[in-house]
């Protein structure tokens, strides 16, 4: 019987998580966090009967703990509840599922508790990669990717050596706004960017893939997962999203990880790996299928993929500068607070506002998080034309 | 040091085989075999230094003694030479890029001596699998592909568990007269078959490969390779032969290998396996690549694949009957004896008329054959009219 715990268990990849535990009969849950939807939450409490469930806020964790009174079960509130859930004592996987820089803490105590990650929060990598890899290293636990992109380049360097890998192609869909210049994005709305082609996926993720600054993420993501330069990683734009991702070794021999556009393979080959088991869904059909394209990306336009590609090459604190304004950017686009174009000029006026710090520590990162915030509600008329 | 012996060094992939000794400098020749071309095979032997060659021909054999009289180096003849080849004391892979059913003996002798094999010597595993592949686990050696399709899907293979292997997606150029109807292939010559529009290959192979035949070869072939059944075979047009060939999981995940037209590329992996290293030449460059396509195989228009799965499902001596009659069929194909669309004509024909044995004996195997040739013999006037 394989335990897992999850951070972010209400989102799109802890209900997905959980159904795949609950088609497999060989795993359970000992543990579940979310964040405030606690009726989603009271569902998988009775369902998956963990010993452990946290949600962020107190109030919602008293309603929540007088609704399941009926059950045993503790349940915890706030960072300590995060903590809890990430090192709950029988689990030897924690998937972090949870949005933003919050899962770095958590993550972090699961690794030191000897627990194996399955890790969908990009923020973790990207902003503190140099802590978490080598830590993972130390306490000999395995980083496993959950994002598509990253478990198709984890699969394809399956049997490979790691020494002979000469490059990445990292592929992109494009986003819904793909072959379009600037001029053309002046008045996107937030319905426009909500529209992606091929993945069903969280709002800002969405924001974030129509911009390709998830691209830049991921780029940065990789850089740490893989032992890479970003040098090495290629960005290649695949509209169709059936290659989800190659390696190219030092022969020239390319390998590449294609499927349907199915989040659930990737959780269930990180919660498995090394095994592969048969997951219901639709298959690829070399019968019907009649095209794979690429193109280049477009970096003029979509810039906010070449501020990350800087970032990740800079290292140090800028990552987390990239990441911090991004997000506040996306929010307040969401808002309707600011128009499209500005969500890469506020990345841009953040990056070139910092002073990066060499190997900055988790509160370092989490300072530079609050500071870059700051920043950009300071300079909030600026951006609010 | 690694020390190989090559059976059929004179040809494409003995030569290429050549280029990669001579660019590593941890490899050594230690035997030789050719057909006829004793002028290169001089050559060779005055570059690589093996210790001992073969040629086919006794007349040969005796005019290259001479002519290497100044080194020592052992010359053989006939059957005997290619056993001894095979079977050189100190080489430990034997490279198997001989052309035809002559392939079959050396390649048992080699197995039995311990040597793994690097098959590029369709063949052996299309006429002999059922005898070749348990002798070869039970002898504990490896038989190493060097096909560009069948090494793809072993590099696509790695690291993942064979017992999850759901179906291969093997890959098909789809010649040089794919889209074309059968009415337009009635007068098809032999420089037109001979133009294919990726690889460069010998000219039997490239008419095999114009039919479809040789994709169907291929299947019989990875069914043996890779403990499949032929209905876990499906054969994939793609045009642009970039995707060398493709396996599928049970999870739905897809693994493939791309890369250039590069044989090299195969054999180097076969040589140095589960190792790669670098190999100069082209790379693919999704900055200008453009697309990758899909289509269906017409196996109405190249029923000589249909002809193939056939006998590769029903088995026994029947995929022996397919071979030879192809190959005879080919070669009359060459020599203007016959149109091109005979060719599947005379296979279906002896296919018909073999009765099939369950599970032939080497020796049954290579009377099967001799009796192919001979009813095509006796039957030429009607395929010739």
């Amino acid at each position: 019987m394989k335990k897992i715990a999850i951070l972010g268990s209400t989102g799109s990849i802890g209900t997905q998580t959980l159904e795949i535990v609950r088609t497999n009969k060989d795993i359970k849950v000992t543990a579940l966090a979310a964040g405030r939807n606690i009726d989603l939450l009271e569902k998988q409490i009775r369902e998956f009967e963990p010993k452990l469930a946290a949600v962020w806020s107190e109030e919602l964790a008293s309603e929540l703990k007088s609704r399941v009174r009926d059950i045993q079960v503790k349940i915890l509130s706030g960072m300590d509840g995060l903590l809890a859930v990430a090192s709950e004592q029988e689990s030897e996987i924690l998937v972090t599922a949870i949005v933003g820089m919050i899962g770095i803490l958590p993550t972090i105590e699961a690794i030191k508790a000897g627990k194996d990650i399955a890790l969908a929060n990009k923020e973790t990598l990207v902003t503190a990669g140099h802590i978490i890899m080598p830590l993972a290293e130390k306490h000999h636990v395995s980083i496993l990717p959950v994002d598509s992109e990253h478990s198709a380049i984890f699969q394809s360097l399956q049997g490979g050596q790691r020494k002979s890998l000469h490059k990445i192609l990292l592929t992109a869909s494009g986003g819904p706004f793909r072959g379009k210049k600037r001029e053309e994005l002046e008045n996107i709305q937030v319905e426009d960017a909500l529209k992606h082609p091929n993945w069903e996926m969280g709002r800002k993720i969405t924001i974030d893939s129509s911009t390709m600054v998830n691209k830049g993420l991921e780029v940065i993501e990789a850089k740490w997962l893989f032992g890479v330069t970003v040098d090495q990683i290629q960005v290649v734009v695949q509209p169709q999203s059936i290659i989800h991702s190659m390696v190219e070794y030092e022969d020239g021999a390319v390998i590449a990880q294609l499927g349907t556009p199915d989040m659930k393979l990737p959780i269930q080959y990180a919660l498995y790996y090394p095994e592969r088991r048969y997951l219901p869904g639709e298959r690829l059909d070399f019968e019907t299928l009649t095209q794979i394209t690429f193109e280049k990306p477009d970096t003029e336009t979509f810039y906010g993929l070449k501020l990350a590609i800087e970032a990740g090459k800079k290292g140090g604190s800028l990552p987390t500068v990239f990441n911090a304004a991004n997000e506040k950017a996306v929010a307040l686009f969401l808002d309707r607070k600011i128009r499209y174009l500005q969500i890469p000029e506020i990345i841009r006026a953040c990056m070139e506002e910092h002073k990066n710090i060499a190997d900055p520590t988790v509160e370092e990162i989490l300072k530079t998080e609050q500071e870059t915030y700051e920043f950009i509600k300071c300079r909030m008329p600026r951006f609010c034309k």
